[in-house]
């Protein structure tokens, strides 16, 4: 478990990427198993890559006027039941407090699978008027599911999130924070992520318990299944109706509440890695690395070398790169696997031939580009080839996302298709439950979302050959 | 619960001080109670003064080396009985899950009350050699304890903290690192809080189930009553021996590593309000509060005082200064006392005739004070004002507490004054369990701490009269 096992290689991500994956999350050391069956531990590389994304959307809900709270981790069972549909969404993977102070409850405490209810008794409690409107809330905690079969970050008993619920005066004006929130969530793969998410509106089927809509953010993994990545949702009056939350409005008259709610996970962590790791391990885009430069020094024993290291590390750091210089005992070559293994986005290398010929090795993680540069131009090529970097990710990923969406004007094809290549396929469908079944019995693949863009590429739907309605993204998925 | 209710007066400080606390929670949108006793809904006000204490932390913790973990929310009950002292100091305030995913568990999952054996467990995994050592890591989460008297944030079944669990080499780094935390802890106080924490050892009789030694910081509350604040414990191989946690160190012998873990919580929001709070409401020091600066209009309808007023707020927001511009159709004795319930530092009243003479009305909440400045001033005199208040609210308190502790030569002088003045009492203990219990037993009063100071004030414990060992201070305590 120690660090001797590290150069170790990993399994290749085309012999058996499920073990791959899990190798990456192990060796990687963002994540350990806990005694309790589907319980991970998020060890310090992990956390800080949820750090770094949660600073990033942090910043951005406030600055668009969220505030965020803090929700009981407990809902007792009576509150729980109180939204029909919700409950049938969630019930069965609850987990439940029976026992508080040795004594037997009076009443059981439900562990938060998701917060919808403990917002809406909230909220129902404090707004009145229209005054109090919008409330735009959301909380950082954990939340328990449980689950029968877990992967770490993918699926698990408990898994770390933000929540956002928001409370508003009209249709209009929540429906709009739903895709506000979607954007943001958007960005985060654009800025920080470098994935790029392909997004739209859930079916009826897939999408969330208790929702009038569901919009989602869809990333495309190296196995070409999809991953849901986050999901955003225009709640109607449902769960106001169900929670009496009303307020007085402008007219004088009591009206229902419109709400969204919307949230993402550590779940995006598994993409990162599925989206850009390889066979030496981790690949992280540069502005979410926590480490972004990993200077290696060779032949540390002679004069000058950690020296002039140290003096380049300080340069980096003055320039707010996160940089660390690994002055351990190891050898080179095993701090290069570790720096490889951790996804750090450049290593600089540096020996005694470099030094006295004013140089150093610079080699990028994502794509093993080796260039020598003179040392006076690091604090000038640094930061530029990191922002190139993210970029170059971004785009990578981009093309491999239109390399894997083909479309598909007839059932055959599109079986075949996922058959052989996965992918997503874009295909007309009539909007009825049974064609999305059948091609999910068919095929595996389910309805990953309808795009915004409904442009038409025909006029039936190729399974039940009725009249289309809808231009959908099929993909097989987590 | 609506804002209607905000001008109505709250409680009287000297009348009833632990309603006009539950008061000052709940009519300054700190708080709010949830269907599930005990468990309490962090509003975003009261949310917000966690995140900047969380700030702060975090920033410290990371300054000096540590990183951020998370550990899951549930301990299988076999592992949680495996360091015996620490199973009866936490057992009997446990919540234990018993079902999940519609099924009996086979093992009963604890709530976390904390996360030493979590934390152990995964060290034990994880450390080999001296190499791995020191590990510090801490994680922000929430706790669940069953208690049967609740009071927010004072003490609830489920609360915010941070717990920190290091391992290191030897005695004295584990030893160091207590105290350095211990001094982290103190400087949040000097910092942020503008509290005077008094600091030292607990006796054996108030420790933390576990650990060799446990530091505290105290702070004095209005009514005269301490809080302790935080804690931080060397808790030596005890939990290392029972967890098996060992390493090799560099001369090849395989040792048990030293530990220690540490921990605030929710509970400084309480210290806030009793420490600075008055009876209108809270008080807050500007480095803590949300919003520094209220900007109030008067007659806002008259043109040009708003504009002036959103000028004003641009050039303080220019200058980092958290300000709010109160625009909303409330009156403006409203407005005031919101301002004052929610304990904005500053104050800022606008009308038509200041707008004619250039000048404005600025208040200083706690004190109160008033004075008339030019427009022209103000980004000179706010900040430099903001800073002065720090330091001013900070003296007070301070004063407060010296005024409040005295020293007791006699045990009859030291159980007149815990009857009639409560406060600190400094006397000499012998050390003996038995008359701290009859401490107890007579004034209620409890050993605080032994303080790092330890000059002797007499040669015998006044109590039992045998030969003096510690100064101690007393009092009663939340």
């Amino acid at each position: 478990m120690g660090k001797k096992n590290f150069v170790k290689a990993i399994t290749s991500r085309d012999d058996d990427f499920a073990q791959w994956y899990t190798d990456v999350c192990r060796k990687a050391e963002l994540m350990d198993y806990s005694d309790a069956k589907g319980f991970i531990i998020y060890r310090p590389y992990g956390y800080a890559l949820w750090e770094n994304m949660k600073n990033y959307l942090d910043g951005e809900f406030k600055k668009t006027g969220h505030e965020n709270v803090y929700m009981p981790l407990v809902i007792p069972e009576s509150l729980f039941m109180k939204e029909a549909e919700h409950v049938e969404g969630f019930a069965p993977e609850t987990a439940i407090i029976t026992i508080g102070g040795n004594e037997e409850l009076q009443e059981r405490l439900i562990i938060r699978p998701t917060s919808e209810v403990l917002f809406c008794n909230h909220y129902s409690k404090i707004i009145e008027s229209h005054r109090d409107l919008p409330k735009k809330y959301n909380q950082w905690c954990s939340v328990v599911r449980w689950e029968k079969t877990t992967r770490p970050f993918l699926r698990g008993s408990e898994f770390l999130w933000q929540e956002g619920h928001t409370v508003h005066s009209n249709e209009q004006e929540a429906k709009k924070e739903a895709l506000d929130i979607l954007k943001i969530y958007e960005n985060l793969g654009k800025e920080i992520l470098a994935i790029p998410f392909i997004t739209g509106l859930k079916t009826e089927k897939e999408k969330f318990a208790g929702a009038v809509d569901t919009y989602t953010i869809e990333a495309l993994m190296h196995d070409n299944k999809a991953l849901q990545s986050g999901t955003t949702h225009y709640l109607g009056t449902g769960f106001s109706k169900a929670f009496d939350i009303k307020f007085q409005d402008k007219d004088g008259k009591v009206k229902p509440v419109y709400q969204t709610s919307w949230g993402v996970s550590t779940r995006l962590i598994g993409a990162v890695i599925m989206v850009h790791g390889d066979d030496s391990g981790l690949v992280l885009p540069p502005r979410l690395a926590p480490v972004q430069v990993d200077i290696i020094p060779i032949m540390q024993h002679v004069e000058g070398v950690l020296e002039k290291a140290e003096e380049i590390k300080e340069k980096l750091q003055k320039l707010n790169i996160r940089v660390k210089l690994d002055e351990t005992d190891k050898s080179p070559g095993w701090k290069f696997s570790e720096s490889e293994m951790k996804g750090t986005p450049i290593r600089i290398e540096l020996g005694p031939r470099d030094l006295k010929e004013n140089k150093v090795v610079v080699v990028k993680r994502y794509n093993r580009e080796k260039e020598t540069i003179s040392i006076d131009d690091i604090v000038d090529y640094i930061p530029k080839t990191l922002e190139n970097i993210h970029q170059e990710m971004y785009n990578q990923a981009l093309e491999n996302v239109m390399k894997n969406t083909r479309e598909a004007y007839d059932y055959e094809t599109f079986k075949k298709i996922m058959n052989e290549k996965s992918g997503y396929v874009k295909m007309m469908w009539c909007g009825d439950d049974a064609c999305e079944t059948k091609i999910k019995e068919d095929t595996k693949a389910t309805a990953r979302c309808m795009p915004f863009d409904q442009t038409p590429i025909g006029e039936e739907c190729p399974v039940c050959k009725r009249k289309a309605k809808h231009v959908v993204f099929y993909a097989k998925a987590y």
